[in-house]
């Protein structure tokens, strides 16, 4: 993502109302972890420019504000997660004030030729909204483009890290499909069907289109996991590594779990191709269906615990089933039905018949010939009811006379 | 079904007027084909001995019977297919009367140890009743026990002819643990998932149930398919094999799709092993379906074409996931939920952990230990919040105190 493009890099002449915001919602993250509902509501309640001041204490307390953050938790159905109070949040936030150089981290971010995107920043994806009182309070990428893609073009394809071949094989022809109808592969960045995903998108690019997003839960200027350090590089360069966690940061269990959100949250549909009965998949599928997006499993050998959480999903009617990418192109619509064509079987020569001339063909004999009698009461059929299906069957070219007996024609 | 229990048998001393409509409905199968909705409206008018009467013209056509056979094909919702009339029917009918020997049917079927089942006989399935006028006009019967077992005891297990090894596996296994549990298993006697099907449920039987159901084509005078007649033979002796077509009568593509809605009908459930994307078990899920029965399908590798049918229904919503007996009895209510163990998988340590311990625990180093500042900083907590957390951990040994410093109790 350059410079010139969003208005995200660290150089130039900035908007800097714009500027100001940025710099503070680039702070608050490195203060607050993701979806800290008590740090949100208070951003929400006076913006991230009097939140960081308040955490900062350069500016007091506004009266009624521990008042206005419980309304919108309860309003945004937070209000049970044991909200204890501003002072408390404070307390959780201020330890961090002494590690705090946003300049520093967007500069970091800058120099590896990415930047910050935030609700007020005219490319904020909007799709993020759904995510309420949860949307992030800003997002670190690194990325081909100067935008991310739309919801719609928009698939993540997720599953366990200890993937089967059958796992691999059904997540590489699936991304490399999709990405091929200029779908964005949207995944963790993790082992497994993840990083199918990711490489079969890469791939299978289509110019102008950014292939693969991969939502990370540490900061961007690290390759997590290690040993998948060259496939995030090519991500980063040909499609977007995203987090909202500033650069420096380490990947946690929470911030993992988070991140999940995410993956949900910027992608049309979700399919899980391999999960255990537990598994992070599932995690995201979950949150995929909080958020009413199109949650898809891809079925698999009943004898593999590799496919036991997507049948759980499937069972639980969580989740549709899907076995390619024409199927996940017609659940999201970013298709027509016209590209998911009916699986090739010859039609059984009987097919479309009546009732009536289906028992006329059952009762017609393969070898010698029989009477119209004869067939009126193997079919039973009247008379003038097989001659009629009789004149019709050798139309079609299924019933053949010879020396006024009737037999089918082969 | 021996004469003794059941009355079915042609000695005896029996009711006259239930011998009269055992004989009638025993030529009325022979006269007219499975589900011939104008034949059953004949019948449903003026009953079968009567209906019979009028076919064979020993008895005349009642004034205003045409009226009343429409009235009734229009209330079953039979109107659209195409009523041409009764003479058209008796003309469809009539050409067989020359073949009826009810009584001779009745004596073939008892020297084969069975006997005739019909709507006004004690021990009819009441489950039938649910085909509305597609019930059948009787059943002939070779079976172990007096009666058919209830709905709820019956799953319906069909599938491919050329059935996989894993199609095969999970039939057996399925079947054989339904068997265990007091469930009839019903199929169709065919080749593959059936065969499998009916072998596994024969294995398997507890003394005093049924263990499983064929439900023919044609007549039970005859094994088809011939390479399962070992198979068809012990099904009658030990189980029951069940047709609504008289001795003597071939098994017709008609026959076949007739019979198919007779296993939905007798069954809680219909379970789709294994079917291609167009098969004659879709056409069973189909009528299991339009009679409110559950319908659930196995899942399979995407790249088997013997599993696409039932990702068919999977996708379609047409049936549920099911992957082992388990999930079977459980949709079936037919055993409680309790049978159905959820995969052992090791619970992770942090699982329940609430979310300040989540971020806590996360940030515990493994190896030296580190004081409550730094996990203030780390963590995202206030340093209270941090001794407390710490506490708890402590308590459930996932952390340790040394020197004043903390860390990961491994």
């Amino acid at each position: 993502m350059s410079a010139e493009n969003t208005g995200t890099g660290t150089g130039g002449a900035q908007d800097p109302a714009l500027e100001q915001l940025r710099v503070a919602r680039a702070a608050l993250t490195r203060l607050m972890e993701p979806s800290d509902l008590a740090g949100l509501a208070l951003i929400r309640a006076v913006g991230p420019v009097d939140a960081l001041g308040i955490v900062r204490a350069d500016i007091g307390v506004p009266k009624g504000l521990e008042r206005t953050i419980t309304g919108i938790m309860v309003d945004a159905g937070a209000a049970g997660s044991g909200w204890p109070g501003l002072a408390d949040a404070l307390g959780r936030w201020r330890p961090r004030l002494k590690d705090l150089a946003p300049e520093r981290d967007l500069a970091v971010i800058a120099t590896l030729g990415g930047g910050l995107l935030f609700p007020e920043h005219p490319q904020w994806p909007p799709a993020l909204a759904d995510l309420d009182l949860a949307e992030p309070i800003a997002l670190w990428v690194r990325s081909a483009t100067a935008s991310l893609p739309p919801l719609a073009s928009c698939v993540a394809i997720v599953g366990s890290r200890d993937s089967t071949s059958y796992g691999a094989t059904v997540t590489a022809e699936m991304a490399y499909a999709l990405a091929q109808r200029g779908i964005t592969i949207v995944s963790g960045g993790a082992f497994g069907i993840d990083a199918q995903a990711h490489r079969a998108a890469l791939m299978s690019a289509e110019p102008g289109t950014l292939p693969t997003i991969a939502v990370m839960a540490g900061g961007l200027d690290r390759y997590y996991p290690a040993g998948n350090e060259e496939l995030l590089r090519a991500i980063a360069h040909q499609g977007a590594l995203v987090a909202e966690v500033p650069p420096g940061t380490s990947s946690t269990r929470y911030r993992f779990l988070q991140r999940n959100r995410l993956i949900a949250a910027l992608s049309a549909a979700t399919v899980v191709v391999e999960a255990r009965w537990r598994s992070g998949a599932l995690n995201t599928a979950h949150h995929a269906e909080a958020l009413g997006r199109v949650v898809a499993a891809v079925p698999g050998s009943v004898f593999s615990a590799n496919s036991a959480g997507c049948h759980r999903l499937l069972r639980e009617g969580a989740a549709v089933c899907v076995t390619d990418a024409g199927d996940v192109a017609e659940l999201t619509g970013a298709s027509g039905t016209a590209l998911v064509p009916e699986p090739e079987q010859p039609a059984a020569i009987h097919d479309g018949l009546s009732v009536e001339d289906l028992l006329l063909f059952d009762a017609l004999p393969l070898a010698a010939g029989t009477t119209v009698e004869k067939l009126s009461t193997v079919a039973g059929l009247a008379p003038a009811a097989v001659l009629a299906g009789l004149g019709r069957l050798e139309l079609m070219a299924l019933a053949q006379r010879g020396n006024g007996l009737w037999k089918r024609r082969r």
